[in-house]
This record gives C-alpha cells, structure tokens and sequence, in this order.
C-alpha cells in the first residue's frame, strides 16, 4: 500500500518545467524506465503498446499502397558507409562500432546502422537488372542506433525502433509520387490515430537528410511551443543509385540509374503524443491507440457492493465483447486513488457504477479530455461508450489545432521583430510557439536567425496559411515561406 | 526472358545433396539473400511475410494467456554476463562487442544481445518489490547476435530474428506451470500452423541453457533425418534472482527471491518448415503461413483468352473477397514455364483455367503437396479452394508424422548397433533419422555417444513411444528414454 501511494505523488506542472512534466508524466504512467546503457531506454509494456498500435495503422496503409516488409543485417561495414558522401559526414559522428566478434579483433568495423540507405543499396544493386524489376517496394521495423549527446525517453534515445522504406523506381516523376504518398500516410495516421495536427512541408537544404536531393517532412507543435519533426519522406534522386551502382536496362534498351526514396517515423511519435495531449495530470491518450480506453471503476459503500456488481460484471462483458479495451479495477484502494491513477495513466473513459447509479439504472462516464461527467442509461451504455471515444478522439484533435493555431504567429516580418516576441513570451511566462515568415533561400540567413533565437527552419508548407514576401533575416526578396521555431 | 529463364534452372535433388538443396530451394524461391557480413543475410519479402505469419499466430496466444510485449536495450554491459556464471561460460566466446561509439572508445565494452535474461533480470529487480507485483509476464521480439563459425540461412546466422519471454513468479510451481504453458503454445503454433510434428521434452543436462534449472524443447525431423531444435522454454529457477538480486517481499512478510522462466522461438522456424515439407521442385509451404495460398493461371490459346478471361476475373476476385491470399499470374511466359516456377516458390494451389474448362463450367485445382489435379464446379470454387487449403494442411502434417515415425528406430540397444545402423543406412544413400534409446544419466555416455556417431540427446521425450530399460553407451540401468539424432 505505502509503496503504491508513494507512486503517485505529484508530478511537476506543465509550466513549472515542461521537461520535468514530460519525465515524470511517462515514469509514473509506467510507458518507460531507464537502463545502464546511455541514451537506452526500455519500453514497458504499456509504451510498448502505444508503439504496437502505431506500427499496425502504418503497416497495413504501406501494405496497402503495394510495400513488403523485409529484414537487412544491422551491421553495416564501414566501407558501405564512404559511398555516399554526404551520408558518411551526416551520421559517422553517432555510429557505434563492433570491432570484436566472437573473440577475434574484426578487419573491417561495422556499424549499428544508424539508417539502412547503404545496405539496402548495395543489396538493390544485385537486385534490380531490368525495368520488371521495378519498382521495388520494400519497408522495414528496425531497431536503429544514433548515439547522440543529449538524449531525451522516446523523443531521442541512442537506440530507438523505428520504420524505413525503402523504394527504387524507373523515373523521377515515379518516385517523387511515392515521396508525397508516403508523406500523406504518415499524415494520416498522425492526425487520424494520434490526434496530432501536423504541417507537411519541405525541408530546406540545411535540414535535409544526409544524401537526399530532397527532405519532406511532417511537423508537430508541443505543448511548450516546440516543434517536433514527427516523419520524414526523402527524394533520394539517383544520389545512392550512383553510389551504390544500381542500374537497369530500361525498355528502350539503355541503362540507367534508378531514382530511390527512403521514408521513416519512429518511436519518437510515442513522445510528440504525450507532449501533445498530456496535462498537469498526467498523460491523455487519444483513444485509438490507448493501451486501455475504459476503465470501469465500482464507487459507493462496500456493502452495496453485490448490488453494483450485478450490473458491473455484465457491463465489462459486453464492452469487451464489442472489441472496446477495457479494465476493471476492483482494487481496494479508495475511488478517489484509483481515479487519481487512470487519469496519470490517460484512460480516455472512466466508467463509474455506484448503487445510486444501479437505482437510476445508469453509469457515470467520465472523460480524461475535458474532465466533464455524463450519465448514460445503462442499456444503451456500450453504444454511448464507443460514441464518446469517437467524439474524444475528435475533440483532442480539434484541441490540439486550436492550440496550434493559439501559438502560429504569422506577423512577425524581421529578425528583431522576433527577438521581441520571443522576449515578451519569456517575460509573461507564456511560450513563443511558431513564427511563419519569409526566407531568401540563402543557408546564412537561416543560420543567423537560429545562432540568435534558437529557432530553426521547421519546413516550408505545402499549404501556408499566409505568403511572405520578405526574409526574416535581411529583408530580401522571400522565396519561400518557413514555419520558424525551437525544436526537439 | 533470358534472365528470368536463367532463375528456374535445377534445384539439386535432395538425394544427392540436402544443404545443397536447401540453398538452390531457398534463393531460387527468393526467400533471402546473402550479405557482405559474414553470416548476416537478408530477410526477402517472401522470408519475411512466412516470419510475419509465425509472429502473429505465437503472438496471439501470448496475449491470449496474458503475456505483454515490451523492449529492452540491444545493447549489455560487459559487467551484467558475469552475474550468472554459466550464462557469461555459455554465451561469452560468441559475442560482437561494440567498443567504440559516437568518437569515443567506451569506459565498459557493450554486448549485442545474444539473448536477454541479464538486462531484463537487472530491471526486474528494481521493479519487483512485493507480491502484489507478481507475476510479470513479459515478452519481446527482437534481433539476437551469436557469431557463430557455421552459419546456415535461417537455421544458423550471426544475427537472427526471435521472441523471447521472460517471467518471474512467487513460487516455483507457478514457474513450471508458465514453462510448460509455453512449450505447449510452440507446439501448437509449430503443429497445426507449420505442419511439423514434434516431441516435447526435457533437455539433458549438458544440452541445457546457459543458466537455466531445465530446458524444455520441441525437436522436428528434417527430411534428411537430422533434428532441429524448434522452440525452447527453460525454467530457470532463482538462479537469475540470484545474480540479480530480484527479491519480493511476501504475503507471509518474508523477502523471497523470484523463480524465473524465459521461452524463446526463432526465424530458424522458416528454414525447418522448409526442410519439413520441401521436395525437389522446390518449396511446399503449408497453408496458413503461405504468402500465396492460391495462384491462378489462364491457360490455353492466346485467342480464346478473353473467354477465359469473363470467368476468371470474377473467381478472382471471388478468392480475395473471401480472404483467401490469391495472386493471377498473367504474363506471357508459357504455362509450363510458370508452373514451374510456382511449384518452386512453394504455393499451396494452382489453379488452372482454360476454354473448355469454361465449356465444362470448371476450374482446374492442382496441388502442390501431392501434384494431384481435381476438376471444381465454378460456381463453387471458393468452397472448394477453402476446402483443399484445409486438407493440404492436414496433409502435409500428416506426411511429416509418417515420415517421422518410419525413420524413428526403436530397437537399438547398443553403441554398436547404432554405428551398425549408420553405417547401414549410408551404404544404402539412406538417412540414419533418430534413434530413441536408453542414457543412464551420466554426461559422459552422452559425450561417447555423440564423438562416435555425432548423435547427440534431442531432448527426453514427455511421451516417449517405448520405454527403455539400459543405457545405449555403458549398457548400464536407464534412467531416461532419450532421442538421439544429427543435429542441425
């Protein structure tokens, strides 16, 4: 008992310190603990979860679209690596390396892949011969390995799961499609499963992947206004085609380099999820990937007990039997524990029976998203429960817009401008969200605006929901319009 | 055409050269491929779908009996292999270590994870405290290293795929229970989804695993004769507990340590099923985990193919609407060409249609485990395809249990008579299969026996189909019926 309690003591506010917020949140809700290994986390069974249900809406939409899950060796040698040029400078920094295997010193070094572009390369180069070979949709569920100074549970791990695809194509314009369609699934399942709005955009060249001609992305808003880059889909041109040799007899009997693409979210989605929906509770889960998505709690005096239950037990049966994910907690512990519990765990449904409530012929529902109670009639209560889960994942969405949108600044034209708005946030302890503003194109304009706020380049929308005329930094003519801001 | 003809070149008969064999079968069904790191291979679509397959049928049952996934870092302390003192002797001389990371040499050299018992036992012992937070049901699937000398696609590789649970339990009957349980699960999902019969069964002590009280197995014959191992449930006893202090404090207030399991299957599952069910056209996959279960084929003269084709588009998409995994081979290759090709890859039904099947209101059924064709009624070919798929499970099942048991030798006694055996069976280009004979208990009998017929003890059958009275080395009082085979 003493043990369990000492479990739920406070955790941190949100705007006490967001950092503080997000670690306890996740450790009291039980989704992680750290290890002896640096930057290596384990996802426990309820972090696991949330992985588990994002991993089935992705793979059955690439299944779908045509791809096939496949599996290359982890170990990459480090010759594979000093094909492509940019690729080896991008990511040779953060690679571990095995230099003894079975009680012999290795003659080459390999590394925990970081990414597969080289291995899948090198394989594609044997594969593909002929223009029936094409295209070749391939993706994977990896454990991958970046070993980073600053790490952060889910957002950023030394080791951390993840999926990459991988696709070569006869034409340009063929995978330059399959970019955008990878990009509009991870959208999808983004804000449709996770309830989290994103922008699809481009990235500039600074940001862009190591080898890509180029990198899309879809960008997410935090709750403490920073932004998360929650997936990305890379052109990959005819860069690790060239690299990598991998050619083929077209129909016209010449033979050409293939033009690939890479694709890839990862386990930090887990965290954007957290940071995006949780409170001062605790974590809120949207409930289409809630470990559990009601937990049906008895209140009232124990010896009306029997009576509650003989309406309790059939109601836990039948949700169970329409497919909800429920739970009964028949602990000993007070109600108000329990309540205290499911909502820093962030069950999107409490259900409460009381012997008031069986005389009413009734159940209390109430929602982790707006904290408000409704009663509904205890014959109908499985529709009502599956209805509100409906309107709860709706709601935490059009929510998390809202806060968005709360936080977008579009009217922020100079450098100094900025430096302002940020200034005033900091003083009224409010955040500085995002900025959307014009950019010349030049690499040292982004780079002056970051060296003096912290604010990167997010990417360039597809769809902004204002056009710039000039850049943030010197005032030139804008080619592009850039949502600007910190980031995880 | 001239590169695709080149593919379907000679499997090497069985008869002649089984791992010979089994290599043509495995890269001509395009299953896997080499790499240029030594032992690793690549998991090829159709490899990969047949692991994907084995997953979600054990999976099911884990959950199904109450099991949760989690992850755990890849990656071990070199200190954690030294607090179990077998585990470190076991697992040590095949090791990858990573030493160097992120541009530094590491203080401690990392383990990649040969399997998980010391990093899950270092966590279990800060989560487990009390009773109340047994049992703890936990699996993982994950990647394994074990730089093995001889490698072998699927059944042997540096790195592999696999699941491996770990629980902790109050007592040690629970433990056994949850051993047991789990054999029980592989021998179900190995049985009726694989089609490979297998005795369960206690290892010998030198056969068991590095650390465990007991090791539990499935052992399968492979058409050569020799054994696989295809599945382990170890009980390990409080030997892990004890290395890692993982104690709880009792209902009667005591501080006890936890009695530990841990199972594991592996992708080595797909190269049994092909060394199970393969013949010398190539593979034969069993129903349920086939990637194609059905291929249909238009056959006859490219001028009456549009009559052909009015019934065998809507019996298409017939099969698929009805979930059946169906795939229409219509290129222009000839029907000899693609019937081949089909049976090489293993597909459990061809199905055939041409004119005057369609005058017949017919579709031809070929299958792929015995080469038998049958005539089906059209209008009920769905039925009819259901139907066989089931029987050709049952089949294949029982083909592998009679070629089992005819190459299962029971009456001999001796040392002698076993290298007599052999010895009979080479001369004859026979298979020496496994012998089910006596062992005395003593470690040294079994090692005889292994270094003068490289027969070693499969495992101590639960059910053995006779029983024996002495010891098959020193001719001494049994005290077990032990199967002895080849190994792979």
């Amino acid at each position: 008992m003493k043990q369990e309690k000492a479990f739920v003591k406070e955790i941190t506010p949100q705007s006490k310190d967001f950092s503080r917020w997000y670690i306890d949140a996740i450790k009291k809700a039980d989704l992680m603990d750290y290890t002896s290994v640096r930057g290596c986390i384990v996802f426990k069974p309820d972090g696991y979860e949330l992985w588990e249900r994002i991993q089935a809406a992705m793979d059955q939409r690439f299944k779908d679209t045509g791809h096939r899950n496949a599996y290359f060796p982890m170990l990459i040698p480090e010759s594979f690596f000093q094909k492509e040029k940019e690729h080896v400078e991008g990511f040779n920094p953060e690679l571990p390396w095995v230099t003894e295997a079975g009680g012999e010193k290795l003659e080459e070094r390999l590394a925990l892949r970081p990414t597969s572009e080289t291995t899948i390369g090198q394989m594609y180069s044997q594969w593909i011969q002929s223009y029936r070979d094409l295209p070749v949709l391939i993706n994977q569920w990896a454990n991958v390995f970046r070993w980073e100074k600053r790490t952060m549970p889910f957002l950023r791990t030394s080791e951390f799961l993840w999926q990459e695809g991988h696709t070569a194509h006869a034409t340009e314009e063929e995978a330059r499609q399959e970019t955008m369609q990878m990009l509009e699934i991870y959208r999808e399942v983004v804000e449709q499963e996770l309830a989290i709005p994103v922008w699809k955009g481009k990235k500039t060249p600074r940001e862009r992947f190591a080898g890509a001609v180029d990198t899309y992305s879809i960008e997410a808003m935090m709750k403490d206004g920073k932004a998360v880059q929650a997936g990305t889909s890379h052109y990959l041109g005819e860069n690790f085609a060239k690299g990598f040799d991998i050619k083929f007899l077209d129909r016209d009997n010449q033979l050409k380099y293939v033009h690939t693409t890479s694709w890839g979210t990862s386990t930090r989605l887990i965290g954007s999820m957290i940071m995006v929906h949780g409170d001062d509770r605790g974590l809120v889960l949207p409930p289409r990937v809630a470990p559990t998505q009601v937990v049906m709690i008895p209140v009232g005096p124990a010896k009306l007990r029997e009576k509650v239950m003989e309406q309790f037990d059939p109601l836990f049966d039948a949700l169970k039997a329409a497919g909800i994910r429920v739970r009964a907690d028949l602990r000993e512990e007070t109600p108000g524990w329990k309540f205290n519990e499911w909502e820093m765990r962030g069950v999107p449904i409490r259900l409460e029976i009381g012997p008031r409530d069986v005389d009413k012929n009734q159940a209390i529902l109430a929602r982790r998203d707006t904290g408000e109670k409704v009663a509904v009639v205890l014959d109908g209560a499985v529709q009502s429960v599956k209805d509100l889960l409906d309107e709860i994942q709706q709601n935490m969405f059009q929510k998390a817009l809202a806060f968005r949108e709360q936080h977008s600044h579009l009217g922020i034209e100079t450098l100094e401008d900025l430096k302002e708005h940020i200034a005033n946030k900091e003083n009224e302890q409010g955040i500085p969200g995002w900025v959307l503003a014009g950019w010349c194109g030049e690499d040292s304009c982004e780079l002056k605006v970051k060296e003096e706020t912290k604010f990167t380049t997010r990417n360039i929308p597809f769809a902004p929901p204002a056009t710039k005329s000039t850049c943030l930094a010197c005032g030139g003519e804008a080619q592009d319009t850039v949502w600007f801001a910190r980031s995880y």
